[in-house]
């Protein structure tokens, strides 16, 4: 077994890449609109778009991907056929059974646990038996792999950490009902609301604490990355990971997010025996869900030991 | 391998069983106290008193025991060799190597993850693959089960859901520094200060819930209930188990608990496809950890698949 494609579903986006199985590198990339809310006769329009990916990666690449593996949103079925769940978006998707459309082999996995299989894989959680990602984006997502294995739990739905209630007595609810959630004081869906409408992104808020003379920035920011180092507090506890992972479009803040959480972790986490959580950026971006998906997809067809 | 012992050490005691391995049922128990803090020669006292209780187990079913498990307190090495952390309590069963003392082989681990194992095994969560225990007592202990295995984690740590942060900004902190932590709120060490001084117990405060006429009793349990439903959220979305187990001194007011976390839930809970999480009691009661040490030495001895 040498090549596969990875394919990452998102909701505007849909990304494809041709991989070398036993390099564990790219080597061929490509993207197109995944046209939300379309169909073509009775197939949702983003599947037909995934094939001629799949297509145009093989032209690309020149060579022939013997399994393709996808990454989407929503929870997928262990079987990895289908994605089970999946309210409200791309429509078709919840029980669209992806190897029909692709001809190929394969898996499809949620998207947060594909982000963490291609860290795994090929990024910043490489060799690590024990280690949680988290994605700081619109919202929070996360996924937890324990002792060398994705954890999907009983519907697949382990890892959503952007649900954790670090706020109980909260009136917010995060749009999976948890009082107080993390992305509700983290994810940049809220940021307007929670800068008294003063920034439109996490990223523009960041950089006026960057620049150090603004009070209520620093303030509203310090509440955000103490409520991240609550939430890795409590994964160290519950999830005991050797590694937290930080990726997401806000982890490009890494400067003004690394020392602040540590800062607050130095008050918060347990360290039995001096042991301290790691905390690390995710390295792949915007590809770690392609990288994912093809992985994922070698380890659910049997093919590689996880 | 017909025969083992499991050994459950407490701080003022320790419980033996004497188990028939293939049965899964206990032939004989027995109790000594713990002596926590002497010592006999270079060995705590406790090593002295679990090995005579190994020999009278023996005696009483007139068997010998091929295996013989342990349930303590603290962090468990990976080998189950010993007890690698505990501050405070047990003097000398940080490192103390049970194997040594006790004459058999067999495995050491820590007493929240030995309830969970005895339950999976022999009780409450019998055929489970994907299962939490809580055990609401002094504090409050937690265990994971994820895919039919243990989650023990980098460090063994894993499970320790009392130290969830449920309330980041409370100036509240856990024996292990979380803010907030879930057993502040539900645990039986601070009832005296959570209730004005009016309790000095738990379930001196549930049997005035259950009379119905105390308001300020309501009020400060269902304060206790919704923080435990919200933990279970919180479970439910990162652990995602089919059962969420109940144990300890406190669950005996189950019907002051079920009813009232379930009410919470209806509000918390994200129910994709309409799956909740369901909620169960332990079974095994103060013998669960006696139970899992000695399915845990099997496990970890290589003699039955877990």
């Amino acid at each position: 077994m040498n090549y596969g494609i990875g394919i990452d579903l998102g909701g505007t986006q849909i990304k494809g890449g041709f991989f070398d199985l036993k390099k564990g590198k790219m080597l061929a990339k490509d993207s197109v609109d995944s046209r939300d809310g379309d169909w073509e006769g009775n197939v949702p329009a983003f599947g037909v778009e995934a094939r001629g990916l799949v297509d145009s990666l093989e032209k690309r690449a020149k060579k022939e991907a013997e399994i393709a593996g996808v990454s989407a949103p929503g929870l997928a079925r262990r079987d990895g056929s289908a994605i089970a769940s999946l309210p409200n978006r791309l429509d078709g998707l919840e029980g669209f059974v992806w190897a029909d459309v692709l001809g190929k082999p394969g898996a499809v996995l949620n998207d947060a646990h594909a982000a963490l299989m291609g860290e795994l894989w090929q990024g910043g959680a490489k060799g690590l038996r024990d280690v949680v990602l988290l994605t700081l984006g619109t919202g929070v997502g996360g996924a937890i792999v324990a002792d060398g294995k994705l954890l999907r739990g009983n519907i697949g739905r382990a890892g959503h950490l952007g649900h954790l209630s670090i706020d109980f007595h909260s009136e917010m609810r995060t749009i999976c009902g948890a009082p107080g959630g993390l992305e509700d004081f983290v994810g940049n869906h809220n940021i307007v609301e929670r800068t008294g409408g003063r920034f439109g992104t996490t990223l523009a808020l960041v950089e006026a604490v960057a620049g150090g003379k603004d009070e209520e920035a620093e303030r509203i920011w310090d509440e955000s990355m103490r409520a991240l180092a609550a939430a890795i507090s409590s994964i160290a506890n519950v999830i005991d990971p050797q590694v937290v992972l930080i990726g997401g479009g806000i982890s490009k803040a890494w400067k003004q997010i690394e020392p602040r959480v540590s800062h607050w972790l130095d008050e918060f986490e347990w360290r039995p025996g001096g042991a301290r959580v790691e905390l690390r950026r995710a390295e792949l971006g915007e590809w770690a869900g392609a990288y994912g998906a093809v992985y994922n997809a070698t380890i659910q067809q049997g093919m590689v030991d996880e």
